[in-house]
């Protein structure tokens, strides 16, 4: 596959959250389109970004890790928007992070060049998907291995193409998920890599913290991480030079900086950070995890601004039964429902409003089944049929994926692009 | 819009869960893709369907819904998949009932014909959608009112365009979701269909009977409904004929048939049904729900089959990092999660097993993250990295949402099909 033959990817008419168009529209093609939210151009329940806000997070991610001299890779499985990926690259990130083979497809087919695939490759047709894309040399590729069996099993596959796969030995923890327990497991997976080292080459170490739930346990984590890295330095183990050491999510991406970055591998390393969510941030359980790093961390006390939510959902009103009760609709289909409810923060009523006003404190969301959404209101309230109520989400990762296509708003609710999804 | 001009929907070639394709596919190209799942030709995590399930399934529901003389309308949000549509309605359906006004588009453009939409239409462009569907005369639309508000929000729209649409009272409970609670709030809406009777036409009355929780107050609702439609009819309030009564989801849809079926209301009345979720079936919720049915409902005893789980989710065993865990590729993106976790049913490893075995009863999924399940074993259980395991899922209709292609399997894990779905 080359980017020349590329077909797919066209923006469809038949989904939901989109204006009125009569036929599929090419990604190129959403200027001028003429939709503006607060017009009632667009069908909702709809997801929308907001472009001032998506800047903003992308510029201030980029100079946090540039402060630390470590390298971004976001995770792109948060969002799997190309457009997205491209803004980050464009923005100075080293990669894209991503989790299967799939998702690294769609990212190569739009122009990404280096993916590392924070997770096991497993399987024929994903390793096929993998080792068809590594025929460009231009693209420099990385998966996990955990297992002597793991690099068994790319091994075969990748010598009999001839071929080879550049991996990062992810550490893990007892009780955790993926990765390397203990010293005896790590021998096994690097007497696994010298059988196959024509086909499974050693690039560096990679941990995901994430599945720990204190500073502490996370210091000492990233602290072992960092003294395998020096040993397999010191041993001539890694082929990769600069040899990579990578870690982060969204929640602790500053304490992995500080133990990853500046410190002395005998080498050069190449410190890469793979937060996902900073793009859209939320309300929820990103926003709770960055109010801690803007305490505890000196860079990003430092910056003047924070992370901005930067994505919305959009519904109307639709019914109000009893004088406590609306329901809204919008649905465990539109928005991520696992980490706390989406929260109402815009009201705006067609023909009458003359712009988004706060939704009153006392609003909240009790409960969603598959499309519809309870909204706990008091009697009195300035309610009705078809508000438009805007809601602010927690966890974008189970909201991206529940949308093809989001537009982008400017500070009018002009829709200047749409965003499309690849899951 | 019209089919003749209908281009969208092309089956794309950078999705999950499928197999090698050099460039789209139209819908109907699926047939000689030479795809097998077993020979490992799809890229996994995959959503499959299995033709002789969905088939016994299909035939099922039919005939239970044609003893009773009930009319099908079966729930379309569940799959959005058009040609699970298509059979339905081949099978015998009267119409496709959907949840909004992009639902009803994206059927229509696939040629359904009649749609009850379930839910309250409220906004400009959904109900433009609606409004341009509605220019075909050979398509029948409903959707539903529960408040003046939602006639009037109606009525202004239609009425500027000199159209008229077709409406059910949804009747409510207190408590529950949508719907009229009381006589005083029915009363507010006759006043108001009387006010907007041009745009806004009665055609019958609806209830979601799954609100409520135990079969004393579902009966007791139900005949509420029955007693409205009769009152409605003799009032000569109903401008359809035969007026429509419509009621049931997929947990209580036997009891529906039974308080609905053969009733005196003074006229032809259409019952008509509304389960969705039959057509995949499940392992969980709707296991657990169809066993009542079958202890309760004389039809469902006397029939000689049950409903079969039609839908699996395969996946790849990636990391077995501690003798009592295995972790799949397989996460909340790809499978429901807020009704059970995925079931583990049956295990095949690639080269080796010659066809997949039930899976020991002691597997379980105790966790899911974005793009991980955690699987418990136990230590000495044969299972391997590269092992493919099936899981039986809960709630079908949020693991619809979670993928756009879906190949349909024969009984050899040929695929020969792909059904496509339109959120």
């Amino acid at each position: 596959m080359s980017d020349t033959n590329y077909q797919s990817g066209m923006i469809d008419i038949l989904n939901k959250g989109l204006g009125a168009m009569d036929a599929p529209l090419a990604p190129t093609e959403t200027a001028g389109l003429g939709w503006n939210l607060l017009a009632e151009d667009l069908s909702l329940p709809a997801a929308v970004l907001y472009e001032d806000r998506i800047a903003h997070n992308l510029a201030w991610m980029q100079q946090f890790v540039r402060e630390y001299g470590a390298k971004l890779a976001p995770h792109g499985k948060t969002t799997m928007a190309p457009k997205l990926f491209r803004r980050q690259l464009d923005g100075g990130a080293w990669g894209i992070t991503l989790a299967t083979a799939q998702q690294t497809q769609a990212a190569y087919a739009h122009g990404v060049r280096r993916v590392l695939m924070a997770n096991q490759l497993v399987g024929k047709r994903n390793m096929t998907i993998v080792a068809d894309l590594l025929k460009d040399s231009d693209f420099e590729f990385f998966c996990l291995v955990d297992s002597a069996a793991a690099v068994a099993h790319l091994g075969r596959f990748f010598r009999a193409r001839r071929q080879t796969v550049q991996v990062l030995i992810e550490l893990g923890v007892t009780g955790g998920r993926t990765g390397v327990r203990d010293a005896g497991q790590e021998d096994e997976v690097l007497a696994a890599l010298d059988a196959w080292r024509d086909a499974v080459s050693l690039a560096g170490i990679e941990v995901y913290e994430g599945v720990l739930g204190t500073e502490a346990d996370i210091r000492a984590f990233l602290q072992r991480a960092v003294a395998t890295t020096r040993a397999l330095v010191a041993g001539g183990r890694i082929a990769r030079q600069p040899a990579i050491l990578s870690g982060a999510g969204s929640a602790w991406y500053d304490v992995v900086a500080e133990e990853f970055s500046h410190k002395d591998m005998g080498a050069p390393v190449d410190v890469v950070l793979r937060p996902g969510c900073y793009l859209t941030h939320d309300v929820g359980i990103y926003k709770a995890a960055q109010a801690q790093i803007q305490t505890r961390n000196p860079i990003a006390k430092q910056m003047r601004s924070q992370l901005l939510p930067a994505l919305q959902l959009w519904a109307y009103v639709q019914s109000i039964p009893e004088p406590e009760r609306a329901i809204i609709a919008l649905g465990k289909r539109d928005a991520a429902f696992d980490a706390g409810m989406p929260a109402p923060a815009r009201q705006f009523r067609p023909g009458v409003s003359n712009a988004p006003a706060p939704t009153p404190p006392h609003w909240e969301v009790t409960g969603m089944m598959d499309q519809h959404a309870y909204l706990r209101i008091e009697a009195g309230d300035d309610i009705a049929v078809g508000d438009m109520i805007a809601f602010d989400i927690s966890h974008p990762c189970l909201t991206f994926d529940k949308w093809r296509h989001i537009p982008v708003l400017d500070d009018k609710f002009n829709v200047i692009d749409i965003v499309q999804t690849f899951f």
